[in-house]
């Protein structure tokens, strides 16, 4: 980062999402340290089913996170292992995740090339923002409307984001994701270079935990998701896709997100400083008037 | 954005890349500018090869850009046309291009896969940054190391940034790109939700225009693509496949980043601000040493 004051000892958080390297500043040699980005291949059963650029870390999370954010798995219990493969030592160690189906279960990553295509593959030459909000809810669904947030919540949730970025602190690099409960409290948090894989981390965990997912009962579940960096399309369908009823970002939505996340019945606040923040979707959540009747 | 003032009447270039939505901020429902975000379906004589969410506009340029990246064209002599397909007033009209080869050349858009794993589909478990660096430089090569930059050029083309961004100004959501000459004149500039995306529009116009791809001639290319948001592997690994010898970033770049800019030779300069940066890789290009023996 420019003009750090000196470096924190490493911590077992950011040990291997920051690395060291010799750069010039000012005309002189110094060490400065950036963010960790690697590639990560996720396997489904021995089967590479994709390749992310990501901070290495919580990759088991990662890949449930984003198992469950394309439909493939419905719960922490339809996988039983999740695993690097190959040996520590190895060139690339810890770059290839191989996920193992549960009991009794079949995955089908298969499934993740619409999920990735949003509409079916055909001849037709319409492919549009408005087909893939209405391809996500259908698998999706809208979320719960019952919940209401308190108005202090979003605000304090993204000054609390601060609290969960000690590799931002440090290279400047990396964007945070964390989970709050209707009490403010931080059900989880990752930081990441790519901020798809910080909110697939975070659902991961919360997956693990049994706060997400087929089961999980209401009362348990997240409340809002806090974003460090912009909220475009595919953070409000992560958050749609896991029944999250709210997304607030310190920076801007894009249209798309905007009109997901109205759709989905998701409150959407962008621009998230200090006290203030700008309501782009689903103001309702906030008490401000009574939610769309479909 | 945030307490923007009003905005400014619609213009050509920004037309389709920002659109308004009604908002609450303050507790009062009031319209702002939000960044546009939709679905592209890039196809290849037909043939649909990839889905991007990008921001609308420059079309033709991000699709050539993007085959350039992947080493599907090396020129823009290898494509004879790029149109939407469909009629305008069809749902979706403008998100699907099909690009067509140009006269007696047949693309192959199946090396995209292959360019997108990085690595030969294997039973091996190594899947790492050195041997995403290594195919990379066997595609791309290493750049040109004649070109030596003028020590102001990386900070003025920074400044020079700020004027190519309309978009960002009206919304915060858009990102900006553009290339620069030796003397620090702006070749081609592009905004857009996505990085990456940025970068091929402004590839693209660059080939379109003869300045890049084979058969360019080395005096017309340009010396430095600066970037508004963070220098990740994928803005670096685009700058390689182009030849373009120096990147710039108001930002952070990642570990992979450096190292692959230090392999290439390509100068990294990140957290560019006024007259300041770090240099983290190259540092040869302005002067500084001697470029690597191989």
């Amino acid at each position: 980062m420019r003009n750090p004051s000196p470096p924190p000892p490493p911590d077992r958080k950011t040990a291997r999402a920051v690395t060291p390297r010799r750069i010039v500043r000012d005309g002189a040699e110094v060490t400065d340290e950036v963010a960790v980005e690697e590639p990560l291949e996720i396997r489904v059963d021995g089967e590479p089913i994709a390749t992310t650029m990501r901070t290495p870390g919580a990759d088991a999370d990662l890949a449930l996170g984003f198992l469950f954010g394309e439909g493939i798995i419905a719960s922490a219990a339809d996988v039983t292992a999740a695993s690097h493969c190959g040996r520590p030592g190895d060139e690339g160690y810890g770059n290839v995740l191989d996920v193992r189906s549960g009991a009794g279960v079949r995955l089908e990553p298969e499934r993740l090339l619409e999920g990735r295509r949003f509409v079916p593959v055909s001849s037709a030459c319409g492919v549009c923002g408005r087909r893939s909000i209405d391809g996500l809810l259908a698998r999706a669904g809208r979320v719960d409307p019952t919940p209401r947030l308190a108005p202090g919540l979003v605000t304090e949730a993204v000054a609390a984001l601060t609290a969960v970025q000690p590799g931002f602190a440090r290279t400047g690099g990396l964007h945070a994701v964390a989970a709050f409960g209707p009490d403010g409290v931080v059900m989880a948090a990752a930081e990441d270079v790519g901020r798809h894989n910080a909110v697939d981390k975070v659902v991961g965990a919360l997956l693990r935990a049994g706060r997400l997912g087929a089961g999980a009962p209401p009362e348990g579940r997240p409340a809002l998701l806090a974003v460090s960096g912009r909220a475009g399309f595919e953070i409000v369908q992560k958050a749609a896709a896991a029944g999250i009823p709210a997304v607030a970002s310190v920076s801007a939505p894009t249209s798309l997100a905007v009109d997901l996340a109205e759709e989905a019945g998701i409150l959407l606040c962008g621009f998230v400083r200090g006290a203030r923040c700008n309501v782009y979707a689903s103001a309702w959540r906030l008490g401000r008037g009574a939610p769309p009747s479909r």
